[in-house]
């Protein structure tokens, strides 16, 4: 299995080959379907946020593989992100990266990935309850794109975000532990409930949709949305009353505001919102500087038992497909 | 009232002094909320799509004014919209933008609007049902960024998106009168929905989210979601049932199998859905090289009228709001 170590320096090498001849990395794009996209968004808003020059974006990859951007060619990373290596679009995408003489960096669980083929540099990672976060594909794609923006143009946080990367798998144990029966009350208090609004900001929003589209909508069949935070205001909040049911996730940063406005919204006109605040779950002890982006790894791990409680109260195990993998489509 | 004409012409003149000392524009940022947010997509996407080289993003204003990018700066053209132009996280970005030294155009329907003291350049729309589209803030910003990209670094098929720009109102005059008896099938058809979902790829995902938080949620109460044509089959799909109901808007141009692939599921595993399909009602007279890119502006027009009569039928005019604007937030 893969490290952090291992791979971020063979990136680094692979960097410094391809500039070799003075022609920089100008852009990095990160493809991937569902589950695997929601994996790379807290590196899409880390290098929009934190990069002066590169340019970044995020594709689901069946629009990359049919609109891809003009700029795709040999100066350009490439991470493609597919659990089990096979899905059809996010295979093409790689072939699309290669054929365009892009840097491609692939990441799969599945050590025979045909996805494999068309990558420069393919990272194998570990999933599952027992796996370090550190090693999962969220923080090795944060990991790898802090690498592209120190080799490209320096990032003056770059030795706290490696801190943080060290000290993130203890704070999502204790937080873990500490949401252990607030998971129970939750699938208690929701479990006939038939749809979610998942909110949350800055580098958390993409999980917001992730648990919206993966964890409720494919493994729970229920009806869920994610709201940006600092868009409901603008249209979505209109539909809050006493019975629909939202999850507001606060992360600690720049961001925050926009998270409390919501639950401040919510305390005067709702009643069905379950508060998960990465704050007081503790990953205040990052570094001040990079903690923004790190507020969706613990997310994650979190709702994780989350969806489990709720998985369990329901009698519907997460595994429970009805078309996915099982019809053509 | 403001002109297409006008407004790209004194923005060339604009871009032209900005660049004078030899420093190219850079990156365009693209900052708005709900409604006029959704106005600012198609740009994005073409940007995204288009350029080789100059960088480009989209921000719900609250994010931008907390988190704002460090690229953010003098060689940055920033495009502010607000359609009533008092939106405080909007002035805000546009004050923001002009203390970093960006070229910062706004865009509003309010011609007192605050947010105008913050712009090099404001623009001040047409709107309602009388204006042509080519006055709405969707072409103006489409037309304001092809001036952009056309002068940072060139557009092969800039005379194309002239020339689409100057046909479009007659193409979506056609498409409104052809859905003109489908709004009242359909209206019939949803008149005790709950929610929807709705579907869309390309230029037009953001005009999905839109009819999503903007026509259904905040004008209708009704719960909603957009759902990515390409992210449908890695989770969301599974929700699909005969009771559920489905909205697609299927783009002419390039990422047009990917709305398709939807229908085809849909037409086995669903029952209530409505298609949408700009290839029918006429868009393709467009140039073949940039029809990707107005997909999004026939759409809003016909899909105004779909609206309209849904309200209609559930006796909940367009106008009603509890909270936005009533309350303090």
């Amino acid at each position: 299995m893969s490290s952090i170590a291992l791979n971020t320096s063979a990136l680094g090498e692979a960097l410094a080959a391809r500039t070799a001849d003075g022609r920089p990395i100008s852009e990095v794009f990160l493809v991937a379907c569902g589950g695997s996209l929601v994996d790379l968004y807290p590196a899409r808003f880390f290098l929009a946020t934190e990069a002066r020059r590169l340019r970044t974006d995020l594709y689901t990859a069946n629009e990359f593989v049919h609109a891809a951007p003009k700029a795709l060619g040999d100066q350009s990373v490439v991470i493609v992100c597919s659990h089990g290596g096979i899905t059809p679009e996010a295979v093409e995408a790689a072939r699309i990266s290669r054929v365009r003489g892009s840097l491609t960096v692939t990441l799969t669980h599945n050590d025979s990935a045909e996805i494999a083929a068309f990558a420069d540099h393919n990272v194998l990672y570990e999933w599952g309850d027992e796996s370090s976060v550190q090693n999962n594909p969220m923080a090795i794609t944060l990991a790898l794109c802090l690498e592209i923006l120190q080799h490209a143009e320096g990032y003056p946080a770059y030795q706290d975000f490696r801190a943080a990367i060290q000290q993130i798998d203890a704070v999502v144990a204790t937080a873990r532990h500490k949401v252990g029966e607030r998971t129970t009350a939750f699938a208690q208090t929701y479990r006939d409930a038939e749809l979610f609004y998942v909110l949350s900001s800055g580098a958390s929003y993409g999980h917001a949709y992730g648990f919206a589209i993966c964890s409720l909508m494919e493994m729970q069949w229920l009806h869920a949305s994610a709201i940006h935070s600092g868009e409901f205001f603008h249209g979505p909040f209109e539909v809050t009353d006493r019975k629909t049911n939202f999850i507001v996730l606060i992360n600690e940063g720049r961001t925050r505001p926009l998270d409390e406005r919501v639950i401040s919204f919510l305390e005067r006109y709702a009643e069905r919102y379950e508060i998960i605040d990465a704050r007081e779950l503790g990953i205040g002890v990052l570094p001040k500087s990079v903690v923004d982006y790190f507020n969706p790894v613990l997310f994650y791990s979190v709702l994780c038992d989350y969806r489990e409680a709720l998985a369990k109260v329901r009698n519907h195990p997460l595994e429970t497909r009805r078309y996915m993998g099982k019809v053509d489509y």
